[in-house]
């Protein structure tokens, strides 16, 4: 930790700063500038008490980390990529994946329909809703348990492996017994019970970035999954909430980068929420793709404008067809089969 | 809901909107413009499904709800202002209520040295965290139980209420046995079961503003606790997360007058989380005396750059008490108590 | 400057840093950490050349300045309140002041009436735009000449000093003639030719905060205006863009403890601006006099919704009347006359 | 335009409404639902003057615009895509265009040098800034006219067109004597007198998107140049400002896909501003060609730790000739040349 003091004060407000810096277990290194003191405190920051109480002292100014606060998930704790294996499909890897379904499940015809179509077209993964979180509470919540079942007979029809959100710490385990990857809302994904709940299936956790969330507390988030003991982590890009109001959301390309550099951990991006408009899904998959994604995770469905979540943000079948015929070059172009 | 045709379009396109207009159960209103041409869908909004399936239709501008969302929290539904009353203290009456106690609750010493000041300072209601959410997995999660165990004991020494957080569905039984105030925090605003679970123990429910939440979508989700027989609802403004890096949150002060203008529930303001930084409290204090707030939230330690959390931002119990008296005359000329 | 190196780097990449420090002219000095070597560069960073250079270097994990970028507007180089005085009305001393009129000057009726009722209702500078920015080329753009012309006789007429925005290098001279404060809007907020420009005319400045501005930006641009040997400066909050959309911008009130404290330049809070509804302005501007503002800048029209900008924030003449009654109470409670 | 009634408003108050809108030239269409009335108001918004005055009314819940506020930027005004020749390079055609050059030119040595390496690596116009708009009055502003002439010179030498950034209305015939396309930087995107005075010069403008500019207001301001009678306008995306702070900004690429559906005027990309560090560059160019781009807009240096500004986003020679090789293949991907 850095710690900057203000210009003008006593010897004695200095002792004390040193004196709590020494009684927290660093070890303290005066620097005299021409314009400030400055005192580095030696000493690991991820066991030691975190410095920050002094922030609220009037002799100091600033108080800067030197380390990073997220360890497991970090490049630095393994430096290579991590892959994550669901009934053979490897996210991750050399292979690029796309997760596709719709938003809510509704009934077998339709969840069946899509997931047959979706394979054809070369979607490895289906997804669906079955618990929905809404921001009203007289919207569609989803269908709760049969959901599940419906998912998981379009698996047992189609061989895809399923994901699907949980919402809720009580159903951890029946969400567990149904899907292969779990999702982490981006509403929930600083509750962190639920990343604990879900970590402790021991299934693969895709965790959403907040609408407000910076890339480090994105990370600690992460964290919170790989610390209980569940390896199996994937962030996901959904857009984030800026002063725009043209799309939903701003979706945020520069993390497939910047997740890459940071951490191990495979980027997937979801530019149905990110765009909240299917006029802008094509462009942002070829962009996803291009910038080194590993996997999609979009919306689909039969009939988009009969849909009782999101209808405008869903792509056709037809539509997705067409889409994974255009990200082929894209993809051979970006290096991944 | 208004819903306005792209120019240009066949009759055979605009057919199909109108079709599905009345499929959804409205009575389609055509009105024809220089420019565009307008449907309003007749029919109450709140039982009828949304239009906003529409937008993904490609002859179609966009879709516009005529109708707010909110029932049940609105000023519409309840003209009146709701009061609040825990153990004889009401909140939202003339009498302006101010809660404060520790970001933490740390030890016996410190929560019953903070309640006893508190209170003599002239607080009517005692804050402190059992469960705290972190950002980080390695730092303080708070006591416990045995920190809403030192809570009671401090009630029962000093006779003030208390207010203290739910973190998960699993603990809203145990929390709600010792304390008076449950607090949904800014991370969970929009976790929905911890919402439900909240409002069915039947105690008051706190609902803090999420980082990026509008205001649309706070009294939406206050709906939920409503919704679930709950009619106790305190809106609680903590700072919304925006470019700014001076102060760790924005603190949204209009958030006074407009959910005094859109809803019956109290409004409460923190200021400690708003800012981020002790030096910045009073005179936000003051911003929300003046403008119309029911109380405020504060935290307040006996050694602040001791704490476990949030060092920088709690006020001491000198400073607290020197705040207080400030107040007076500004809470005098707000015209309360 | 501190500078962090990352883990694990070379002897020799470690050497090419410090010769860099050494190169731009500081001395440093090495600290090395359990986890990171920190290395300190002493010296004088508002005299040397900025050291941020090496956040490209492969070596290097981040830079972090010491010192504060601005001088001329700090209270460092200035410890004591600064004050503006125009035809005897002095601005950031005891006396609040009240800057009231028209959002744009329409006619002289419109202009003398407002005069007149606002200096009846207790203001004590005019405003009122004679040069207006619009989003959109085909609104309304202002009187121009006209309206600077029609001000001037508001003042002959009333006495009260008159504010009005400056949007051209090539109307600074003209403006000036006319105007007692020019005003420099959110927009043209770090257009620093125009903020140059009015500098060097002598008239205070009146600088309003940009939309997605943080406070050390406008700090910095407030510091072109002092270092254009121009010492009356007046910081004015005015909203910023956030995510909400229920009012125009959010408008924050943090801005005044925090320029107060930074700063010994007045603040001026527009809360027409900062809510873009008149419905509002009476409790924001509650909020400002309790959190202790300099003054406010209110937009006032005989017949608001007949305005040619604006209309929907604008108080008639009669609300202003009872928004400076309801003020009374309130600025005696804060100390001011 | 559509005005909606508050419930329970009484019939005097309604009649109030609708004279207004007669008032203002429209023709009122009355629409009575279940919860609200709304009234149409029938008439070409760009002509008539706006309704939104009708917010300011108490027996008005809101009023929403029905058309779009630009007209000549839009693909309704031109449904086929613009293209601009600067010396025989062609942009929003076929082939794709790479503007590069250095942030700065600060000597005749160094821009040559970046002159000739970036024509060879393949980029077909100079970009480099004579005059620089520095948060900080302490910062290098430029070499001004000496810098345009290195430009000419360079441009003389290689046969590259050359962009520069014009910060002044005063100097815009001298930029335009030296440069074949303006830029409108983003700070001064709403600087509209310098809009005017850019697009009088004639020369092609390419119009950078403000850091807190919405989409609309983007177009709003390019509708400026189009309006003054200068057909030649790009816009720019650079990154927004948002709450994330690993980045300097958020590049907000779905701005390529929204400018090509809304605009016929072609879109470039600044992936260097747009995240503020040059390890991020690579991929954020490959998702802007992946996505339908026009053009890019790269900072180069031949010595990036030595530029006298925006040092840390700067690629090298080599890093650029590198950048330039791996997007072939996605340039082909994309369908471009």
């Amino acid at each position: 930790m850095i710690i900057v003091l203000k210009p003008g004060i006593t010897k004695k407000d200095e002792a004390a700063v040193i004196q709590e810096i020494k009684h927290l277990g660093y070890k303290p290194h005066i620097m005299r500038g021409i314009a400030r003191t400055v005192i580095g405190a030696i000493g690991d920051e991820q066991t030691h008490q975190t410095l920050e109480v002094l922030t609220g002292w009037p002799q100091v100014e600033s108080v800067m980390p030197v380390q990073k606060r997220y360890k497991l998930v970090s490049r630095e704790a393994h430096p290579a990529d991590s892959t994550i294996e669901v009934n053979g499909v490897i996210i991750g890897g050399p292979k690029f994946q796309v997760m596709a379904g719709p938003c809510s499940v509704e009934s077998e015809e339709q969840v069946m329909e899509t997931a047959i179509a979706v394979k054809e077209a070369g979607a490895t993964i289906l997804r669906g809703g079955a618990f929905k979180p809404r921001t009203s509470p007289y919207e569609f919540q989803g269908l709760g348990k049969k959901g599940l079942q419906l998912l998981a007979k379009a698996r047992k029809e189609t061989g895809l492996p399923v994901i699907t959100e949980l919402l809720s710490e009580d159903h951890a385990e029946l969400v567990a017994e149904y899907a292969d990857i779990l999702q982490i809302g981006a509403r929930n994904s600083q509750n962190f019970q639920l990343l604990i709940a879900a970590a402790k299936t021991g299934k693969p956790v895709l965790l959403k970035r907040g609408l407000a969330m910076r890339i480090e507390e994105w990370l600690l988030a992460g964290e919170y999954v790989l610390s209980n003991e569940n390896p199996n982590l994937l962030f996901c890009e959904r857009g984030i909430r800026t002063f725009e109001t043209y799309t939903r959301n701003t979706l945020d390309l520069s993390a497939i980068p910047i997740i890459k550099r940071e951490s191990h951990c495979p980027i997937v991006i979801d530019p149905s929420q990110g765009a909240g408009r299917a006029d802008l899904v094509h462009s942002l998959c070829k962009g996803a793709v291009a910038m080194g994604a590993d996997a999609l995770l979009i919306e689909v469905h039969p009939n988009p404008s009969g849909a009782r979540s999101d209808a405008a943000q869903q792509l056709t079948l037809h539509d997705f067809s067409r889409l994974m015929k255009e990200l082929q070059p894209l993809i051979q172009a970006a290096g991944r089969e």
